[in-house]
């Protein structure tokens, strides 16, 4: 591929992300609407953690995975805020003293440290409840099928045989020496899951069938590993402002990462192979297709 | 009433509870296999809470409303259950240091003591999930649109504007002197909203009208009330070994409550008196409605 034509995927991509994290703004903050009754804490709480945030990844492939088929980014909207809302609200519990004790996320307090541990606990389970009543409704979308297999497959990706299962697998993981298809296995539950999910909402918004996700889930399998990867260098060599958290966090806590493993070298070969990897997946699309290319051309780049 | 049908009622509601149990457990058992890869803790912390404990007031209410629409037990089984993992999944996190600080719960250590308190945020997490991954398998029900109603109401219930909002105003009360209308509010968001959902779901399952669900909800606002109010007496008189958690916290945590505001003996005619309310509600019913009447006229003896 020229570089100009990445350069210009590179333009095609920024853009894209930035009219989509205005719209997930503009959709948590219609959602998240305080109340003087009590909860007015609870309802900041989740909108220091869901409003103005982050890079919005995994809703950037929803929405570059909708365009594959035609599907219209207002429409793949609100299943895109769906996932972001499962995955800041696993950042926040994740951040609790009780877990990784973290005290900077996006750039910002986390949500203990601004509001208090209770607070930060029940703004994560209100924002886990919000993501399956967006998926739910029927502005979502209009078939009730397509509804409760977004909701079932969310469940399956964000449970303990999903997200939450890997986070568990992680904290046991301290201080163990794991082996590269045990920290591959770990991560794929940890981040993969959901990762994999962003891609496969489209997928069962178009009512594609089960037999033709196959390349879009090998995509999205190579993509949540090369951003994973991605995540140990950042943290093993990264600067903690330009990461907007805390770095350095896994060898102090002597966990296996694929930098620890597989050294810093490799696992950026690693990272770039299976990206272009993601890419081959896509080779039967054309352009309705670049921006999910650029996505992975610049996963390993980005410092979220 | 006869002494003799309320006598009849009391062995029939028990018959039932009993059954009911041991096909909930049955299938947490079938859904809660653990896992020797890093997850075996979660596995069992899951399991600990949700398994053999508690009196299953909601699944009792969800398989007795069924009835009313001729819906057996076994249809009605798989709801009961996710709306069981939602409550048991908020005691989780309600106990934790930072939210209630509770050591016992049904008569077993709390699953942070247990367990320690990242595995029961997670375990917290993981029984969220699985509720919605439960109510929108094809397994619960064959109609799609009757699966994200199921999942659109429990979402509403459980999130920001139900259950989760609820603990948000009782953390914020402690130490303030709510008045009647306050405090009715807060446990009208707290429990009475998932009380409330178990009456409705069967309302979903039997495909029944908005407008043909108001008795219904009647009948769940003022049961909802009744065992909050018995919940408070249990707190304000109750023993220990008998409630299977710690009683005396509220007066403690300088809280206000039914009991506070209107003393016991008025706090227990109101339950009385809403319990009546509750039973009028099913007056056009028949015999289908004797296990939600037995429900409502033993609520307020239980000692949960």
């Amino acid at each position: 591929m020229p570089v100009d034509t990445i350069d210009c995927l590179r333009a095609e991509l920024d853009s894209e992300a930035g009219l989509l994290c205005n719209k997930i703004d503009d959709l948590f903050d219609a959602l998240l609407v305080s109340r003087n009754d009590g909860r007015d804490i609870l309802f900041k709480a989740m909108r220091h953690a869901a409003v103005g945030g982050g890079k919005r990844l995994r809703p950037l492939l929803t929405v570059a995975g909708a365009r594959l088929f035609g599907i219209a980014r207002e429409r793949a909207l609100r299943t895109a805020a769906a996932i972001e809302a499962i995955h800041v609200y696993s950042l926040i519990h994740d951040d609790l003293p009780c877990m990784d004790d973290d005290d900077v996320r996006r750039g910002k307090p986390t949500v203990h440290k601004a509001f208090g541990e209770a607070a930060a606990v029940l703004a994560g389970d209100s924002l886990h409840a919000l993501a399956f009543e967006i998926l739910a409704d029927a502005e979502t979308h209009e078939d009730p099928f397509v509804r409760s297999e977004l909701v079932l497959e969310l469940a399956r990706a964000s449970g303990p045989n999903g997200m939450a299962g890997g986070q568990m697998m992680d904290l046991a993981a301290e201080g163990q020496s794991l082996d590269l298809a045990a920290i591959t296995r770990l991560q794929q539950l940890k981040t993969g899951a959901l990762i994999e999910y962003a891609v496969e909402a489209p997928c069962i918004m178009a009512r594609l069938p089960a037999e033709a996700r196959t390349p879009y889930r090998g995509y999205a399998r190579n993509i949540g590993l090369a951003f994973q990867i991605a995540d140990d260098l950042i943290d093993h060599a990264g600067d903690p402002h330009a990461a907007g958290k805390r770095t350095g966090k896994d060898a102090e806590a002597g966990k296996a990462t694929f930098v620890s493993v597989l050294g810093p070298e490799r696992a950026e070969q690693q990272a770039r192979f299976l990206v272009n990897q993601a890419v081959e997946h896509l080779a039967s699309h054309g352009s309705e297709a670049d921006l999910l290319r650029a996505l992975a051309r610049f996963a390993i780049e980005r410092n979220h």
